[in-house]
């Protein structure tokens, strides 16, 4: 099973107060660019995979979604979205993306946010969530962008000019890297663009946009710490669509 | 128009010394990766963008290619091209891709080696290539991989550890690079990943596969200068195919 670091107390403290789970969809500054990759959500049935407290699960309610399907590997995250959410289209359960299986052919849209990253075998879980989408069906999704994992030591360095500059190494080995996020080695996979773009084709989709995210002027004035994203990008956005045959 | 470079005494002697040149696509270590993203070549019509000395123009013949068309920027280029080439099935011709307008549904196959990214207008480009193949056509196309243009001093660094890194910053702001090669300041233009492909997308392609070339542990055998293409990606490769409509 992939790590459950979410339920380790620790570390459930620090990620409960990230600004994008105190304040949900508004805290993360790439939901603007991710919302637009979107399809249309009145009337679909949606699987939102790594749905954490829930923020996007009941977002897609709001905007008429049919149902919501939320899977997320911790308890503690799984408990905390059924308090907060009053909807009985909504439903939660615990699930881990490395040996979930999905029914067939149910969802127009599988949605889901800087999860894939901390799958192994991400064929796998490509080719359970194309079988569990409906005919034209969407799967949309971010994940930490491979420049941001490749590098043995993520952090920043300056370059002879003494510019922030960001390492990438070990791009073209793939496998799994260890980071220290409110606990010691949290466990993630870098797999290259070219991985994560052939797997999907490769399982039936077509690739409909990317989005490799860099804050607008307007969000670097509000919070200039976001400046750095300029430089290079730490989320992958991806908007595939379920291909006939 | 384009910078041309080729024309320059000076880059034309340095460039012509390089193993690609010198050895045609034998010297080229990616060619491996592209060969295998090229659709059938027997009986297609096909242009060669960027065309160089003609050494993939001649590749497509041998392999049974109907017709090569070549076009390059450079006067030496093609000169040399027809120079090396006794076939009446190819056809060189000088040509600006940054503002070359092809004929309408002519080719079966657009193909480029390491051409794209010293045009300006990508979108142009494309749109003009797009509207030049017949329907069902492709383009396969190499170019700078963003992650080895984007930063302002490209040049390898080491970490905390001493370990060999390649910088990145800018990722987000497209356009201009200048770098020294053979002579000074010579003009490319760095675009996102996200970019590329969705300006094809948004063209009328499937994106089919993409591939960030990585030497294998043979090729790093032979040529262990090549052991650095694994820790960044200096090419990507891209396979596209027109879609109806």
């Amino acid at each position: 099973m992939a790590q459950n670091i979410y339920d380790n107390a620790e570390f459930f403290a620090g990620y409960s107060q990230i600004p994008r789970q105190v304040h949900g969809l508004a805290g993360a500054p790439e939901w603007p660019t991710v919302r637009a990759m979107l399809p249309e959500i009145a009337g679909r049935r949606i699987v939102d995979l790594g749905c954490g407290f829930g923020w996007a699960s009941r977002w897609f309610r709001e905007q008429g979604a049919r149902s919501v399907l939320g899977l997320d590997l911790s308890q503690s995250m799984i408990a905390r979205a059924r308090d907060d959410t009053v909807d009985p289209e909504i439903a939660y359960e615990i699930g881990d993306l490395e040996t979930l299986d999905l029914p067939e052919a149910v969802f127009d849209l599988a949605y889901s946010s800087l999860a894939f990253h901390y799958i192994r075998d991400f064929g796998r879980l490509v080719g359970s969530i194309r079988r569990s989408l409906a005919p034209g069906g969407a799967l949309v999704f971010t994940i930490e962008h491979p420049i941001y994992m490749a590098a043995a030591d993520p952090r920043w360095l300056a370059d002879a000019q003494g510019r922030r500059t960001w390492p990438v190494n070990g791009y073209a080995h793939e496998g799994e890297r260890r980071t220290d996020w409110f606990v010691p080695g949290v466990r993630k996979y870098h797999r290259t663009l070219a991985t994560t773009l052939n797997t999907l084709i490769g399982a039936g989709f077509a690739v409909r946009s990317i989005a490799e995210f860099a804050p607008s002027a307007v969000q670097v004035a509000e919070n200039p710490d976001l400046a750095e994203e300029r430089e290079r990008p730490m989320i992958l956005a991806v908007s595939a669509q379920a291909t006939t045959g």
